[in-house]
């Protein structure tokens, strides 16, 4: 196999290949060096100003998307990366008008109206202009729905579940996201096959500021309904109110879904030396939502990403394997850029050693690496857990479940994935809605956060050992 | 003085006044039985919920606060209270459109604009429909603005200054609000007198979710101008933009000032026995902003005290002097029921032998008393803080700073004056947003708010020595 070789083999093979560059290696003092000039960098920092800045909110199609690879890919060029524009094709969604008000209800009394927050969940169709008039229903599981089957049609379905904060208080904010974004993905396509003329669900966060929490919903095409999500403060107050009697939503929603857009994937390479031809993937994606200039969402995986090439640039290391810095496009809603790429890369997804992704932001602390191994190469890792410990990120931690974003088909093709392991138990309070701003990251979290994605990426694109394939569950 | 009777005499006279009542008295058994029955007590709490979830946001002249006032007037009525509604004429300002951009500042990508979130200030003027179009100069102090008062005009000034929520977890919330919200009481008509063409005031606030705090502003009536509070997020965002070069802003704001509207003051009386001419007022204000259903601004303060009349009327105690339960209208922006029940009862101030008012929310425990009193009145409440020390509210702390919001004219005249001491710590992160709503007051909290209001209320009921005046420095 490729992987087999000796360390002096290597080391030799390098110092030929890569002329004046610095001897690949993982010795301890080389990750450390690595190590400690990110923690020492506000590059990344620098870079995620710009782009939440500057840029902003970077919805797939719209202009701050489009500046947003332009920002990007100067940036790297200027770092004398190998930058290449992989075209994507992307869903181009654009949010109107979005208000609703709860017009009729039990005790209200005369000329009095509620304004409910709410916003679009991406993938949306349109209420008419002048908005739908119907009558609220409140359901707080997909069994309560189908239930209650026969009372949806005409009908504003809401989902009234509340996100488990006390979960992600736990370490367990991803599992505690999934379970309240079901409600967001599959409920309103749920609703709408039972003739639902519109669905709402709570925002899935933890803030109790009146937050809207967007994000995308998976409707069939050809039955499509209005569909947002309400702040939990108005989905309680809806459930409050129909215990009094019925409730009547005037809701205006006007969406729109324009042609699919032109985009790209960013991708820059810091070619490697002695086994060039192999990938080692370190990425963020670069779209967001719209509400926001998504610093957390992912500007952070993206800034810390383009950090990994800069540190090693700065210390004129040159990896043995490519490290590709690549900031991916739409992941929010669709995740073209993830199949893209994979798609281009199938037919060689053996020269696709590992790949890593940030996509749980830097809004809390580092505190390791989550590896989508095999068990017997768990071992192997023992140099770089050594390296990280000493900035509080020595844990590594084996996922047997697959689910990283724009990795997903890599990953179950069999390419072993990486994640920084981040403190997320606040994550949820700022996902997706307006609120995830640059203010929101700690320049500490992102060094830190930079320092383990660069160890890390140098450390597999170095390493003389196989790693495997994924795990076989991932397939 | 008529407060100089003995004991035994007023004893004896109230009970001769009151008939088959249970006798009046400050002794340890009747204070504990009242507030152990307000600890008991839901009813505050259901009231809390009907103010906010049927009628919702009240701001004067608005239907919501029409409907507030019939709503406590008959819950009042049917508690066996006699109510008046005292005529208030309240000014009417209605918010309108509300958005404003960045179209261009130094590093702007092409066909890029940033959403900037605001929300007028009450008494804003409104911009032309279209908008206006404007640089942004930013400054952090009243200072700066005059030092740099020659670029003013034309200009959008922005005042810069975080809220020191350091400050309010140290206890000190009150002053911290005072600091910051000075920038939105006079900085707009500071900045119009220099000609400006907008202002714009940071929120004043701890969240930091992107809300939006609104308020009053104190515009001179021929020299208005349009006038917004930006999140903390937008208003960092400006600022770090004018350090690379100018900001422009596009600024839509039709807020609408009508003519004066009719309102009230809900006024409801516990007839008192022997001193039933002496008034004892208990209040809150009824009036809220419209951005939200203003539970801890300040519907709490009104349905604790009118848990007062509740508590009274369920346990069948008449108090000597008359317990006057007030839902003040127009607090928020203008302060006209403060100021009408002022001039109403101006020739006999000395018949209002005490006002309580809450208007700190009950959105963390209440612990205590501020009492407007002078020094050598102090030990005369040891009684009540003995009373009041079970439910963790033993504090009795002195004030020297005239302040409590509708009761400002009768402490200026001499009527000593009472706040309940809560932890307001968390309080400024809601205040004036649209997140001040009802799942943010626990029952509990709203329980012992209402003991300590009815506590202190019968205390001060049937004090037999006087209390004095207001201290010297309110005047």
């Amino acid at each position: 196999m490729h992987f087999r070789k000796p360390l002096l083999t290597a080391l030799v093979a390098s110092l030929c290949a890569s002329g004046a560059a610095v001897a690949q290696s993982n010795d301890p003092a080389t990750l450390a060096k690595i190590r400690d000039a990110a923690m020492a960098s506000d590059w990344p920092y620098q870079r995620l100003e710009d782009m939440t800045d500057l840029v902003g909110p970077r919805l797939s199609g719209s202009p701050g998307a489009a500046a947003a690879v332009e920002q990007v890919a100067e940036a790297m060029r200027k770092l004398g990366a190998k930058v290449t524009l992989q075209p994507v094709k992307v869903p181009h969604w654009v949010r109107g008008e979005e208000k609703a008000q709860l017009v009729e209800y039990t005790g209200r009394p005369k000329n009095v109206t509620q304004n409910v927050v709410l916003t679009a969940l991406g993938g949306s169709s349109a209420t008419p202009a002048a908005g739908l008039t119907a009558q609220v229903i409140v359901v707080r599981s997909f069994e309560e729905l189908k239930e209650r089957a026969a009372d949806v049609k005409g009908r504003i379905v809401l989902f009234d579940v509340a996100f488990d904060q006390g979960m992600a208080d736990r370490g367990l904010a991803g599992p505690a996201y999934g379970r309240g974004s079901a409600f967001r993905t599959r409920g309103p396509a749920m609703a709408a096959e039972l003739g639902a003329a519109a669905a709402l669900v709570r925002s899935v966060g933890g803030a109790d500021y009146r937050v809207v929490h967007t994000g995308v919903t998976r409707l069939d095409e050809n039955r499509r309904i209005p569909a947002a999500a309400v702040t939990a403060e108005d989905a309680m107050l809806i459930a409050r109110l129909s215990k009094r009697g019925p409730v009547t939503m005037k809701l205006v929603l006007t969406p729109k879904t324009l042609p699919d857009a032109d985009s790209f994937n960013v991708i820059a390479d810091l070619p490697g030396t002695d086994k060039a031809d192999e990938v080692v993937i370190v990425s963020g994606h670069l779209d967001s939502w719209d509400l926001a200039t998504g610093a957390n969402d992912d500007a952070t995986g993206v800034t810390a990403s383009m950090g990994v090439l800069e540190t090693l640039k700065k210390l004129n290391l040159q990896p043995r394997r490519t490290i590709r810095m690549v900031a991916w496009m739409n992941e929010e809603n669709g995740g073209k850029g993830g199949a893209t790429y994979h798609q281009a890369n199938r037919a060689t997804l053996e020269k696709q050693f590992a790949a890593i992704e940030s996509d749980n932001g830097a809004a809390g602390r580092t505190f390791g690496v989550l590896a989508g191994i095999r068990p017997q190469y768990e071992k192997l890792f023992a140099p770089l857990q050594a390296a990280l410990l000493p900035i509080g990120a020595g844990v590594l931690q084996r996922r047997d479940v697959i689910g990283a974003g724009d990795l997903h088909a890599l990953e179950a093709d069999g390419v072993p994935s990486f994640l920084p392991l981040v403190d997320s138990s606040k994550y949820f309070d700022y996902h997706h809605t307006p609120a995830d701003t640059f203010d929101k990251v700690q320049p500490q979290d992102l060094k830190s956060h930079t320092a383990v994605l660069a160890t890390l990426a140098w450390y597999l694109a170095n390493l003389d050992q196989p790693i495997g394939r994924a795990p076989e569950q991932f397939r």
